[in-house]
């Protein structure tokens, strides 16, 4: 009884107000020809008689959902530069035509293939291919009926912000592939990456799949954002790639580890800013809605755990290097930003600082490692996404209350599927029509054997 | 008598629902002073009461189109960006300061006559010079009264959107007459170009001229956001400029066609990545208003035409040049991006894949084509705006419903109007001041010649 | 009679709907699973159901106030680029390391200290100093019980968007002390600078302190964004700190100024360009709703004063130096959105056009009376920030309607404030740890000297 009255007044209220607008409107203002408040009913109306008072709501929550789209988008921006910049000018215009194509044949093919894939509706849990998107505002796409409050946006909506994730897995891999992988070999790579590994994957946690009714549901996988389906699935992806592909020429000499330079601080600070401003959709986005509160939650820790991760990259590499280095600067606001995005939601600001941290002194180690061990890694991508979002998933179970075990399960999951379906898809191209540059040409820089084209013309 | 009754409908809706809140609120809380439901009430009330069920539509309508705004501003960096990339290191200074300028003096003399000329309201159909803006929140401009769900934004909403669109018509003539064009005489070229000529050929189609009343209405011209009457514009002004100024020296010689090649790719790709980033405000804004079924829809065809068009230029170019050219890998992702915006909203997903795709593959033979007829456009403008903005409109006819009849008609009208109009002033301008740097300056470079300065230096 | 059918049934149908959903919902849907608007209305009574009504607005202007906190972390990339840009390439790795600091230590600091000692409730009206920010959603905090209208937001969003600010105050020093300052200083007090100095002063303004009640508070200092107490305030802190440190060597001769050039101009427009872009979301944002009114207002004003800005600044640097300065015209940009910052929300369109205009030309005569006194300001921080910021604020006394009086008050109490705290500061971290960099380093560049790592690498 309690319960209901607390209940009642506002729903009575509500009711009221909308039996004022709603059921006196059209009496009374029966002689004018259609203004706009006419036309706004009749849209209301379009978009679901049911559903007409919270169509402003919903309208909301679009309108986000396709602005952190855009803004997901920039972050292919972020991702250009910041690899153009760590690496050398010689491969400047192959990294750049890479990153043209990345994302035009990701928001291709998510279209054609992909997003039906990674989104199969009833399936087996493991895989169902799906086919191309049709019209997503027919059968009230454009509503409500979409997808509820869980989902707040149209078809369309739900379809280009999803895209312009999809992308993102082959561009990490771009990162640590650079400077020597074939051009032709890893555009047919990055296409079928992106139309089949990625959405496979996600598919298990996103769409439905089994990662999803762990534990009966109640114990699900939880990935707010994507620490492993996204970036995760992209680092190891890279990870396999580059043990196929072996180092660069001169990185590893008998004589110790030789740095090999990026030849532009400013285009790698440019993309990191741009892929820190980009992530504010990438998670704020995930919401999928706009309602207030979790909003404003995710906002702060998103940048909380950046800032953190910066913070703790620059000290820890500063008291292991010596010095006060920008690129793991750089590195620790993404890798702050990578290990909060699978709990952007569901940790407080505290432990969105530890959270962010944490990844920050992470990234320091693993890139070091990764170098010992000689796996090169132009950019650091595999820590930064692959290392840094075992560490986010995990730390969801730690801090968010999701089941530690289920977020293991769903990173050695993911991570093994990326892991297999890059290195048998790497090898397959390998054998047909090889995945890496001659010597030559990677001495003389891809953007002239590949491309004939240098980044930096002198001509005058 | 007669303004009471016609107001009395919805104030007395207004009374109803006031008396909802007001009179049953009370006797739930009682005791207090006005609180946020008041205060939200008395500005639903100042927005004209009749208004008040539409009044969050309205808001977050409105906020669309400021962000929207934003996002086309943002496409003037773009645009810096791009040609100061694909031009030479020598003349980096000038384009930049030249941006500058555009930049400014579009919004202000869209403010002082721009936009009265570009929506006179009645008038003949052809040409009306306005004057300046006022107070554009007066008289009902901040509500649903200023132009109802079809323009559901406040008066200076309204303003600030379209004032970023003005000086684009000016920035695409820049990248066309850049390395040789006289910096003064750009700067008057400029102003009149975007205070005048833009408008009035707006005015023909979005003003309620004699575009938007061809066949009684019914077969009116359609441009939703301007592959004729901005780019379009745009694109044919600097053709008649660039036939006016001529070829820069050394570029067509009698031993064949030299390249000048542009300084920095990443300069270009940062521009290119940003005009698709902003470009999401161009087409997204121009449903002037935050309905989330179009909405979708044209974010969905605007992005998915951008990477048809990338991935069709880079096919084409990679099968005519016999290399992975990356200019015209990025000239491919804008050629998309024209080609879509007089029917992003109008067409299906298929159809907006197959109109980028061949807009891809245009812009690629029409560079060519104009180097081969020595029309000399550094950046490719001409074909990425002018061509490929005639055969997005012409599309609308195909795919979109339009009548291919109107859409040819206002193709020729506007192009028309904007060659003339730009050579003529373009004419009168050199008759009077000169309109082209001597060779001396252009050989040494505009950033010296002109300003003293050089885009890097190396003083330390 | 047709049209009264054609209009009536779909009308009564509509609202027959409503009724029945919104009336008698909870009774008839008892049997069904909780819909998408039995989960809104969850949703909107969970924000305090006397608040119901006004929820959609809330949720627009919550939505508004992240994506603002966005486009303002967006303009410390702007700061990064352009201070980069006009310094020499020796030091630009050192910038950029200083900007991700800044950023980085200003969210920190803000969440442990800052929001609570610039907003500390009931207070003396000149300090009290906060601690750490807990779970500002809990607690009616993520409903309108949070701020009301007149801050429209929940905790979070009010937290985000002014953590966006406080970092703000360094960045503006940073750039004045370019090029010759400490790393390890110049981290220490930034920190400090940001965690208290600026926290306190804004708490005189925005924390309802004595500045917002001078006169009773009818006549209280008025700065609607920022020109005095942020922009006012990184100046004034700037300008002690130049002045404490001295100018770089070998700029100030016996044989006269040498000017010490920019390396990067492409840079220092990308840094305007997002700047402007940012501003968008920085007076915008400041409207505290998505009130549409106000807000079309804010964006005009703004842009317009930009572009004024600009125009001014262009056109009296043509005069003075004769010649077309791109530095002065950047820096007139700026200049005219500092000098609109204060009174955005309180001028007429032709009022911002002047205060933009006169704010443009003042900047050029600042900043060549700076460098005559031999203060030494590399990116022209001192008086675009601080000069420009007393324009702006003073400006809102003589056009917008707030007391000149106060203006005046505020402008010296802020501004001597700033100058106080940050000598003392700078005077303190000299005698402990020293300021300045040794005059080899300085020749060196603080690139290799304090990271050991250049900015832009020839390696290959």
């Amino acid at each position: 009884m309690k319960k209901l009255l607390s209940k009642f007044p506002g729903r009575l209220l509500f009711a009221l107000i909308a039996v004022a607008m709603l059921g006196l409107a059209p009496a009374m203002m029966a002689q004018d020809e259609a203004g706009p408040v006419d036309e706004y009913l009749e849209l209301v109306e379009a978009s679901g008689a049911e559903y007409a008072p919270a169509f402003d709501f919903f309208t909301v929550s679009m309108l986000w959902t396709v602005i952190a789209a855009a803004l997901v988008f920039l972050m292919h921006l972020g991702f250009a530069t910041l690899e153009a910049g760590l690496t050398q000018a010689k491969n400047t215009v192959n990294i750049l035509f890479k990153n043209v194509w990345i994302i035009s044949i990701g928001l291709i093919t998510y279209a054609v293939v992909g997003f039906n894939t990674h989104y199969p509706g009833d399936f087996n849990g493991w895989i169902s291919i799906g086919g191309m998107i049709g019209d997503l505002n027919a059968d009230g796409g454009d509503t409500w009926g979409y997808g509820g409050l869980s989902l707040a946006m149209t078809g369309f909506g739900d379809f280009i912000f999803q895209a312009m994730f999809a992308a993102t897995a082959a561009t990490i891999v771009s990162g640590a592939v650079a400077e020597r992988v074939k051009l032709s070999s890893f555009m047919v790579y990055s296409t079928i990456l992106v139309a089949f590994g990625y959405t496979i994957a996600g598919s298990w946690h996103w769409g439905g799949g089994w990662l999803s009714t762990l534990g009966g549901g109640d114990a699900a996988f939880y990935d707010f954002a994507g620490s492993t389906v996204v970036h995760g699935f992209g680092g190891a992806a890279a990870l396999a790639a580059v043990l196929v592909l072996g180092p660069r020429k001169g990185k590893y000499t008998k004589d110790g580890i030789k740095p090999i330079l990026g030849h532009s601080m400013p285009l790698a600070a440019i993309g990191v800013f741009l892929l820190f401003f980009g992530w504010f959709g990438f998670n704020g986005g995930s919401v999928l809605s706009a309602n207030p509160g979790p909003l404003g939650l995710v906002f702060t820790t998103t940048a909380l755990a950046a800032a953190a991760g910066g913070i703790a990259s620059i000290l820890v590499s500063w008291a292991v290097l010596k010095k006060p280095d920008l690129s793991m600067a750089l590195n620790g606001l993404l890798a702050g930003l990578v290990s909060i995005t699978a709990g952007a939601d569901s940790v407080t600001v505290l432990e969105s600082i530890v959270m962010g941290a944490i990844g920050g002194a992470i990234v320091v180690f693993s890139i070091i490692f990764f170098d010992k061990i000689k796996v090169d890694d132009p950019v650091g991508a595999i820590s930064v996404h692959g290392v840094c979002g075992i560490w986010g998933t995990v730390a969801v179970g730690i801090f968010g209350g999701a089941s530690l075990m289920s977020q293991i399960i769903g990173v050695i999951g993911v991570y093994t599927f990326a892991f297999i379906f890059s290195l048998v898809l790497f090898l397959v191209i390998k054998a047909i029509m090889g995945v890496r540059v001659s010597e030559e040409e990677e001495f003389e820089g891809l953007d002239i054997s590949e491309h004939g084209q240098e980044a930096y013309s002198v001509s005058s």
